[in-house]
């Protein structure tokens, strides 16, 4: 079959194992109509192994260099395999994807690893890894829209990086989108970036599951269409971080990928990338995955220990990495499955723990925020504890960018997260604007670095 | 002539038209002994030549993206053209360049431009296009230790951008760095990255210009190494800017570049990559640039009105455009030379101006720093002039992440900043957690969206 010729299709199915009813992705629906269950994206695998793996992996890298529309995007790069049958001219991208996969190499080094990589997916363009599902789910919005579906919105609620994501590319399509979110409980700093993306922003006097009910009875009206996660077409965009990954590593899979987790969709993403390439043959073996949770919301943590042999919800309490502080995640059920086969552990990270490793991990040049601090402080404790082993290649996904976070950077350099350590903060030295007086100063902490 | 031989050259020159002494690139050296002045970095051009225009196209083109170290940085896959002597075990590399050039073609539509393209050099390692630049210098200090040099430090003053990619590239290289800054002037957010990334940064009871008095005294001991702009390794990384925007044009040159301008060494930067393609065939034209000024600092507009016949430095007002509040720009004559040749024009933005552009952008799906409001504004205004033509392609260079900038953006749209237009501010509404109340004003709201 040729590649030029598009027989790939893909359709949404109910997740519930007995059930399997299909509907098609140009539909409004979110949940199965039979049995309420979600839907996942599924694709025609019998049709994508027509193309041997060495075709798909010329193919995604001649794309992945690419300075066409819409190739320039690291997700439609991956057309084939996220939304095959979209119309090209209806794709929304802002050039998602192909971020820096960082070598830290010397703190491999000290380390003892064979290899520590950084996966930038917070340097993109609203800021995190939210923009690579996004650009499918907009796409496909857009796409129904040319089809004469009556869409009139895009909506969700959110209080962070989904929300900023959605009224970027929106905006950029051309849609209007609407936020939800509790009154008095976010700032405008927060909510910044789609308050400057023109959405339409409602404070609700309720509290974040307040608002996720609401949306879903707006989204009911089928006008408005619904952005959350329970969407699955957002998994489609974010699955691709484990093939680009793998092309990044010249097709090599590494030992580790570390990831927090929160709701777990991510990790499910992540998994599912991974398995569509062993598949159809990209790959020969699976990663290990190392799910990074924060103590204070660590319901898959408690899980692990006892073999995932039950699960229980918690109350999740208050954690610097807000958008992992979560006690009843949507994917729990995906998420399992695939640690389970990924031969996964779960760690997790302590306020200090996680606000420590983000702060060593900037003496290498990174600049991490206190998600990527909660996957680094449990690669450092599973490393230290002998799971991760000396020589591992060891690939670390960071979710948003340091630069969202500046109160957690400062309250951390200025001693005010207790129990951190004050060997890895920092202050500014007042000295006299005197030669004398700043060569004195130099000559004794540039010794201090010797 | 084989690529694979590396024959390529180049070595410091002084800038004085009639002394034209040279010096090598591996000795500490800022200006010339003879006369005082700046040097530049003059590559071989005649064994560039020697390598076909295409020939130099499909290498770029093959390292686009590269997944082999150093090629994953866009300005290291023109490393002969950059520095072309350096060992490549000695470049410190955070994926650099290969920013997105963002397609805003809703907006290009609305002012029946051709095409206009956003080059977001602020999606980069540390949020701005000093990276660039950074990559360059901290690389060559790298070759120089290597190479026996005694250096213990790199140094700077800077208040912003440049000492966070300083500090963030020399952690990376596990080099010391060393910040000078004004007391009280800058608050601990503004610092926070070169704090968190480890660098000694010394606050003087001094003003701007006298940490760069004390920079140069300190640097006077050639074991510690200047960073700042007057060293020209920095423009080397930056020229590559041009070669890439004219790169992901599929090697077309547009017809605009739009370009903020304080200091002015980033116009010149741009300039000298246009020149350079031009003198070695892969391009046939140049482009027009408009330069584009804050109003409150704007010495180049004024000496523009006299088609730069005369040049006076004045003392910049506060802008929100921080990072080109400067009234003496150090690279003026080099600009001068480059606008004059690219058939350059200058136009300045109020305070008013580049805030409502910057938000103009946003609707579209962008999220702007106040620089390149500043740009954006310029490009508006030139084309309601008619300067900008109808059907024209046009780019325009964002400089920095408009996360750095939170404060401008809720000032913005919370109507702080006196005379810009209400219509482009945005605000969150209040409701009842109800489903009632929530569509009667989305059913309000989404009519005035239609």
């Amino acid at each position: 079959m040729s590649l030029t010729k598009n027989d790939f299709r893909a359709q949404f199915r109910c997740t519930h194992e007995t059930c399997g009813k299909t509907y098609s992705l140009g539909q409004v629906i979110y949940s199965c109509e039979r049995d309420g269950e979600l839907l996942s994206v599924e694709h025609d695998l019998d049709q994508l192994k027509k193309i041997s793996a060495k075709e798909w992996k010329d193919l995604f890298d001649s794309r992945y260099r690419s300075r066409a529309f819409p190739f320039t995007s690291g997700v439609w790069g991956k057309k084939e395999w996220v939304l095959p049958e979209i119309k090209v001219e209806n794709i929304v991208t802002s050039g998602e994807g192909t971020s820096h996969l960082y070598d830290a190499n010397r703190w491999a080094k000290d380390l003892d690893l064979g290899g520590l990589f950084i996966k930038q997916c917070g340097i993109s363009h609203t800021g995190s890894f939210k923009d690579l599902g996004m650009t499918v789910l907009v796409s496909q919005v857009k796409q129904m829209i040319a089809d004469g579906v009556p869409i009139d919105a895009v909506a969700c609620a959110s209080t962070g990086d989904t929300s900023a994501a959605l009224a970027s590319y929106a905006a950029k399509a051309g849609i209007p989108s609407i936020i939800f979110l509790p009154a008095n409980k976010v700032s405008t700093a927060q909510l910044i970036q789609p308050v400057s993306n023109g959405a339409l922003v409602l404070a609700l006097d309720t509290d974040f599951d307040g608002c996720m009910a609401i949306v879903k009875q707006v989204t009911r009206e089928k006008s408005i269409y619904l952005a959350n996660s329970m969407n699955s077409l957002r998994i489609e965009g974010q699955k691709t971080i484990a093939i680009e990954i793998t092309q990044q590593l010249n097709w090599n899979v590494p030992d580790w990928i570390v990831i927090p987790g929160g709701n777990l969709g991510n990790v499910s993403a992540l998994g599912m990338g991974f398995e569509m390439m062993k598949e159809l043959g990209l790959i020969d073996r699976l990663p290990r995955i190392l799910l990074a949770q924060a103590k204070n919301a660590s319901p898959l943590y408690d899980s692990f220990q006892s073999g995932f042999a039950n699960f229980k919800s918690v109350t999740a309490q208050k954690t610097l990495a807000s958008a992992i502080q979560i006690g009843d995640p949507v994917s729990v059920k995906k998420a399992i499955r695939i640690l389970k086969k990924f031969d996964g552990i779960v760690e997790v990270a302590t306020e200090e723990e996680l606000s420590d490793a983000a702060a060593r991990g900037d003496l290498y040049g990174l600049y991490n925020d206190p998600h990527t601090g909660v996957a680094l402080a449990a690669m450092l404790k599973a490393k230290e504890r002998g799971d991760i082993k000396k020589g591992d290649q060891v690939v670390v996904i960071s979710t948003a960018n340091g630069l969202k976070f500046t109160e957690f950077k400062v309250n951390y350099h200025e001693r005010k997260i207790p129990g951190t350590d004050e060997k890895l903060s920092n202050s500014i030295i007042s000295c006299p604007a005197e030669l004398g007086s700043v060569m004195e100063i130099l000559g004794k902490k540039l010794n201090h670095y010797k």
